[in-house]
């Protein structure tokens, strides 16, 4: 079957998959989703054609963005993530057995059904017990809750449309207010090879609102140019300094990309990637 | 414009750039030679419809496998380069004064000759008074010399056709019998996400041959799933024993992805690779 399915990654740049089969394809309130089963990747979701994740490769992202904040807050009891419908960061969340409650805010409820249905593999992550879903627009959320959360995800698709004001000062001084001592946020922040001025205004905001701001990579083979990064920022823990190798160790055998080597290599920043931050 | 030249990168998954012209485009005695003008990119080379580099993300690539040896060898003093026609990787070895000679075998001269022309930034490579050009056959020429190298480069295209036998015990056998006293070999060796077998090939035999053999990782944003694999193999030096950041330290400034930070932690190697080696 020679059917692909293409994304624009820039106007310059583009990725294609060839697909086997759709699975689903509607709109939603919010976008447009598409989820596809590929020769090479198993499933893959797109919301208004952009690669959010696919079988082959989404543990890349997921671990990256959960463990390496779970693996340094000194008792992260209460955790919030923003977006992250698909359930991949919760799934990997729930791995940590010191964490209570786990409240996920994804805007679009038909994110989460349809990846319940068609992406076991991270829809699986709203099975635990601590996990609470709202379907609602969070930023409206997190400006309702202060002083709640130990660790808050930002896990959201690309600083347009309807999440563009998740990569803002304003949002992250709400984020700041409501976590708790010693609160830790994690954020996905686009690719610094082809967008250095948006990874550059992020963190510019992020060390304006919080006393520790870090920035850290990692491979995700199927968002542009492969190399991805995360921010870390807190009231307080340093990444390195105050992480807890035997978090990381308890989870060998597990984890597929994280571990305590990739947590302290990760924050080895190329040149060209320093000089944003 | 909107033209578009795409890789097939595996038979389910492409890349495609936009481009603005067609440089050079010509078939030599070995392989199809393609140079464009992208969008996004730079100037872009391929060979037999395989991206071997572009302008905007080159230093990935050069910059890991030409300075993790050479920060690492007591002495690197006759160094071989077999591939690499492009200059790229000569272009890094000649910021190490400790080199007296760079010895290089492509090939295809014609790869040299139109990188020279119209991929300056790398073709520069050959502009260095150290830098000696034979237009040969890699598997020959390492045959004819024994005890005579510090430090070998495999700069090679991936493992199919003329290329295919730079990935074989035999050939390593031969590199190993090539080196001198101390003696490291530096290959690339593909994308572990999608060719496991293959990483995996590679890396018994190499262990086959050399007492010391280790893997390492980098980003290459326009290769197969962006993350890329190196093999290191000595005679004896270990990549990070036997490291020398003042090395690394001292070419600060002028590189954009090679670091003291990233060599150590190139070498931090994510489960799903490290049971691959």
């Amino acid at each position: 079957m020679n059917t692909w399915v293409t994304e624009n990654q820039t106007s310059g740049l583009r990725i294609s998959f060839r697909i086997r089969e759709i699975l689903a394809s509607e709109v939603s309130e919010f976008q447009r989703i598409d989820i596809y089963r590929t020769e090479s990747h198993g499933r893959l979701m797109m919301l208004d054609d952009v690669v959010m994740l696919t079988e082959k490769d989404e543990f890349l992202y997921h671990e990256m963005i959960a463990h390496v904040p779970m693996c340094v807050h000194p008792d992260p009891k209460r955790v919030l993530v923003i977006g992250g419908g698909d359930g991949g960061t919760i799934r990997e969340i729930a791995r940590h057995p010191e964490v209570d409650e786990i409240t996920i805010v994804e805007i679009d409820g038909r994110v989460v059904e349809l990846s319940r249905e068609y992406l076991p593999f991270v829809g699986c992550g709203f099975d635990d017990a601590r996990v609470q879903l709202h379907v609602d627009d969070g930023i409206r959320f997190i400006q309702d809750h202060k002083d709640a959360f130990d660790v808050i995800f930002i896990d959201s698709t690309d600083p347009v449309a309807f999440a563009e004001g998740l990569f803002h000062t304003d949002f992250y001084t709400n984020v700041r207010d409501a976590l708790r001592e010693n609160g830790i946020m994690v954020a996905q922040t686009e690719f610094p090879l082809l967008l250095p001025d948006t990874v550059r205004e992020i963190h510019t905001a992020l060390k304006q609102v919080f006393p520790v701001s870090r920035m850290y990579t990692g491979y995700v083979s199927t968002y542009p140019t492969g190399l991805w990064s995360y921010a870390f920022a807190s009231k307080g823990p340093d990444p390195l300094k105050d992480f807890k190798p035997e978090r990381a160790d308890r989870m060998r055998g597990t984890l597929k990309y994280y571990s305590a080597d990739i947590h302290r290599a990760a924050f080895a920043l190329p040149p060209f990637i320093q000089e944003l931050v």
